[in-house]
Formats: C-alpha cells, sequence, structure tokens
C-alpha cells in the first residue's frame, strides 16, 4: 500500500511521527505501506520508493527535506504518485470545503482509498462524495473529523453490528468544554476562560470557529449523515454559541447539581447549544474531553469519552488506514 | 448460517426475541440465517429447517414449544445440529467453567463458531480455548461476558488498530454500583441498600457473588487474557468486596468530592476493591452502569459507559454472531 499525506500541519506532523513509530503494526495489516509523498502549500516531498520516516519525522517544514522536494499543488503529487491512499490533512474550511474537496475528489476518481481528518470537504459534499467512493469501488474514511481520538463511526459500525441508532447527542467541542469547565470550577467569566484557553493554545486567536459553536456543528451535520442516514447541511443545524454564557448562570446551575455545556443533539432535530446537564450524567465531562451519547434500540444509551483534539486523532487515521482493505497492500 | 443456542435463561430468551426482530438485518449478513436449536436442561428444541422465531419468542420454558422438544442433552443438540456456530448462555460458574465449558470444546471440535456469554469457561480456561479454536480455524467471541452491552473488546480489536492499551479500569459489576450509588446518593446502610437491590431484581438472594469481587474478578481475568496478552486466573486477582463499606466512608467521600466504586484494575497488577473515584471522573458513573477505562499510546484515554447486565447484553452477541465471517453462510 502506498499513501500519500495532504496537509502538514499539527495533524500531520504527528501523523508522520506515528507512521514511523507504529511501523511493524501498519506492516501486519499492509505488508507492502509506504509513505511515498506528503505535500503543503509549498510543494511536495515525493519517493515512489518510500519517504524516509525518521527524517520526515524531524521535520516542522516540508522545505526541510529539501533531497526530496518538488515544486508543485497537492493535486499534481496526487496525480503523480499512483497511491492505494490518500491521508487528507488540511484545515477545515466550512464554506467550500477546499482545498480538501479537490484534493478527495480527485484522489477518488483515480480510485484511490481517502482517510480524512479535514471536516470540511464532509460538511460541503458528504453525500456527493460517499457515492463518488461507492462508484469507484474505494473507501472514504473520516473517523478523524468528529470527536478526535473517539472512534464513533467504526463503534457503530463495527461494534454496534444490529443496532438501530436512534439519537445522538454530546460534547463535540473541546475548547468551549475547556472554558465553559474553567467557568463552572473556578468562577471565571467567559472572556478570562477564554483568554487562559487562547495563551494554552486550546482556542485559536480567532475564536469563532468554537466559540459559536460552528466546529460542533459540523460534526452534527456529519454523525447525521454517516449515522442517520440524513443529507443534512450546516444550515440545517440550529446553532447557539457559549459568548452569552454567563458566570452568573454557571453558578446558578452548579448549585443545583448541573453544569452548562455545550450540547449537540443529532436526531430529529439538529443541534448545537448550551445546555444544562446534570453533573452525573456520563457526558458531564471537563477540560477538553468530548464525549458521545448514543441511544440504541439493542444496546441501550451507550456513551464514549475521549480527547476529542489533539495528537490523539491520529489514533482515528491510523484505525481508518488499518481498516481499508489489502486489495492495494501488495503494489 | 446455522446456529444453535444452549442455555434458555433471561439472556437466551432476550436473545431469540431479537434474533426475530432484527432478522432482516441479520440475513444482510448471514443470508441463510436459521436458528435450528436451542436446549436447555429440561431437554433440546430441533428443526433443521428452522424453529419458528415468533412461537420461540413466546415461550419461557423450552417444554411450550411441544413440537419440537427432544430428549437429550445440550451436547447432543451440539453433535446432532451441524450448526454452524454455538451460542453459548448457560450461568457461569467459576468453579469448574461447567457445564459451559464442556459444551464450547465440543462446539469448537466440531468446527463450530463459538458465541458466548458465559464468563465460567473462559475464565477457567481462556487460552486453551482460543488456542483450540485458532487449530480449528474457527472463532470463538465472547463480547458478552465483560460489561454487558458494552462492546468493549470488538472496539479494542475493530476500532483502535494499531494502539497499545497499557492498562483497562473502570466499573464493571452493575449490582455492587447499585448499592454504591444508593449509598453514595441517599445515605443509606449497605444492608438497606442490598435488600433493596434484591427486591428490585438487581441482586441475587444469595448476593455474595457480586458483592465480593468475585463476578468482577472474572471480568478481569479475561480483560487481562483477551486484551493484554496475560495468562491470568482468578486467584491472581486480588480481590475485597464492598460489606465493609460503611455509610461513614460513603459520606466522608461525598464530601470530599468523591464516591466509593468498586474499581476493577487490569495492569500490571490485576485488582478489585473499593476505591475513591473523583464525582468528576469519566469512570464515576451511578445505577447499574458500567465503565470501562482504557489507557492507550494513541488515542490516549478512552472511557465506555453503558448498560453493564440486563436485556442489552444481546446486542454484544448480536454483534459478535455479525462479525463472523460468511464461511457457512450458504449451509
Amino acid at each position: 500500500m502506498r499513501a500519500i499525506l495532504v496537509g502538514f500541519g499539527f495533524i500531520g506532523r504527528n501523523l508522520v511521527k506515528s507512521i514511523r513509530d507504529k511501523l511493524a503494526v501498519i506492516k501486519s495489516f499492509h505488508p507492502q505501506f509506504k509513505l511515498v509523498g506528503i505535500s503543503d502549500v509549498e510543494g511536495f516531498l515525493f519517493d515512489e520508493e518510500g519517504l524516509d520516516l525518521e527524517r520526515a519525522s524531524s521535520i516542522s517544514k516540508i522545505t526541510e527535506y529539501f533531497e526530496k522536494i518538488h515544486e508543485g499543488s497537492s493535486i499534481e503529487l496526487i496525480e503523480r504518485s499512483e497511491a492505494d491512499v490518500l491521508i487528507e490533512a488540511t484545515p477545515t474550511n466550512v464554506v467550500d470545503g477546499q482545498p480538501g474537496l479537490s484534493h478527495i475528489e480527485k484522489a477518488l476518481n483515480l480510485g484511490m482509498h481517502v482517510v480524512t481528518s479535514n471536516k470540511g470537504p464532509l460538511v460541503i459534499a458528504f453525500k456527493r462524495l460517499m457515492d463518488l467512493a461507492k462508484r469507484k469501488g474505494v473507501e472514504l474514511k473520516y473517523e478523524a473529523t468528529v470527536a478526535g481520538a473517539i472512534p464513533i463511526f467504526s463503534l457503530v459500525r463495527d461494534c454496534l453490528r444490529g443496532n438501530h441508532v436512534r439519537k445522538i447527542y454530546g460534547i463535540l467541542n473541546g475548547t468551549t468544554n475547556y472554558i465553559l469547565s474553567r467557568m463552572h470550577f473556578d468562577d471565571v467569566s467567559f472572556e478570562v476562560a477564554l483568554r487562559e484557553a487562547q495563551e494554552r493554545g486550546i482556542a485559536e486567536r480567532d475564536p469563532t470557529y468554537d466559540v459559536e459553536g460552528i466546529d460542533a456543528a459540523c460534526k452534527v451535520v456529519i454523525l447525521a449523515n454517516a449515522i442517520l442516514g440524513k443529507d443534512a447541511k450546516i444550515n440545517d443545524v440550529k446553532r447557539e454559541g457559549i459568548k452569552r454564557v454567563s458566570r452568573e448562570a454557571v453558578r446558578l446551575a452548579r448549585k443545583a447539581g448541573y453544569a452548562i455545556k455545550l450540547v449537540a443533539v443529532v436526531g430529529d432535530r439538529l443541534e448545537v447549544g448550551p445546555r444544562l446537564v446534570a453533573l452525573n450524567h456520563p457526558i458531564c465531562v471537563h477540560g477538553t474531553l468530548n464525549a458521545v451519547h448514543l441511544e440504541t434500540d439493542l444496546a441501550g444509551e451507550i456513551t464514549v469519552v475521549g480527547p476529542g483534539a489533539g495528537e490523539e486523532t491520529v489514533s482515528a487515521i491510523i484505525n481508518d488506514l488499518l481498516s481499508l482493505p489489502m486489495s492495494g497492500g501488495y503494489r
């Protein structure tokens, strides 16, 4: 299996390190596994014999691996590589899904499997991309797009076979959960908690995407389409952020045995908004943790808790890679 | 796929109902699926064309389905049925694993897959049975043996591929968790909480197996062997029950932000005993819920919460059935 990685940011760099560390395990699933290319906006690395993983793990920008650098776009790498799988790890763009959407379409059209950590293309075009993958006889996998390291899609697909999932709800954004947890435990204002999250690198300098619930709404769209079989778009999600959550409200909730959490609901209605959650409810997790709660017909109510972002997200990409069929494994 | 069910207690009866309700889904995995036999201590039902699932779902004892009743033992049903899979749902016996152990060995030796909800055989002979299954080229699946509906084994195998699990801990017994939760929230004594649990059918009349931590210790053995690759026996588990947990201790813990829980630990040491758990820790679940916490190298810390017993356990059996290879599917 020949893999290429498009996008060399936080996730991409950590993925390369994990591929280096886990090469023996990866080869137990895909004996001929090689990472043959990496691209970002500055060009691409390519070696059809496989890149040196030690070297690729030691760089922070692809230009530092100057022996293998090529000028050209990610699309050129996808076309030239003859890879079996594209790993798409460019940043999420919820307006038009680009550039990830073009990368994924190009790869699927060339008959490559795709593993993506990029929500944008799925939020814009879930059904179209899944249909394209099916038509081409390849897989499009996206475990890393929702709830970081929590393996929610494979859990439903591979561990709850025979179950019908009626409804999903939970905490799908680590940044806002960190802010609300600080407000809950330390009685600080939203502004103070946000500033601290920014200083610790948990919130972006422009925190809109997280605090307005846009990130969580993207995840709602993907969950609704992937698990409940809907054809939802982001405008179908009723959304409210956490900016107006006051210290006073958090304090009153706490006294009554509740926390205010940014809760995502995926059911008949699609919603993201601040909600009261009982402190002893399984989804009432704190800090940057995420929690996903499934209502099923056979297994009852199942909750999964784990890191919602960060380097642990690489686990989801690796599981997707190792779940791909062996078909390309001997190239 | 021809299936037989040995054991027609609470789990067995609920399983037959779920097979009836989910037949279309089951057939989408195993097109020729049929339940051809059911046995308990009173004899067995057998029809090589498949039992009437509506009829089999309506009975509480197999003798009520008098048209198909045969005299004879479960072993005779296993031998005669030429089934592709045995579902073993007789009660757990941790002394010698019988009669489940003989049932499973017989089936594996005949080249049948086995799906079991019975812990006893695995506690007594995990390695021997797994080796036998491997030698015979069949599968032995046991998702239902630990933490009820929580799909912990398939989660590790199918959703956390590439991960190394370092340690597992959690709440693995719903009866004791119910008792301790009542003590925590309602400030009652162990004796009062136990009596209430017995009245509600959550605790057995002889509660030893649960309250002494034996049930949880069995689950520790299975987790240690299946996930950490150990060859543990029940005597390797350091075990303490909850009888000596006092109202006063529970009250003090609560005031300090903790609950006393019967915690199972599966790592370098194997332990079951009452422990202080912070109220905001993800495993701090209440009532009859179970929680399993995994420490992994890639995905970080993942917790799964769900029903630890009851009819939801059937979900684990169904998932095991639907995960079996198709090989027998056309018989």
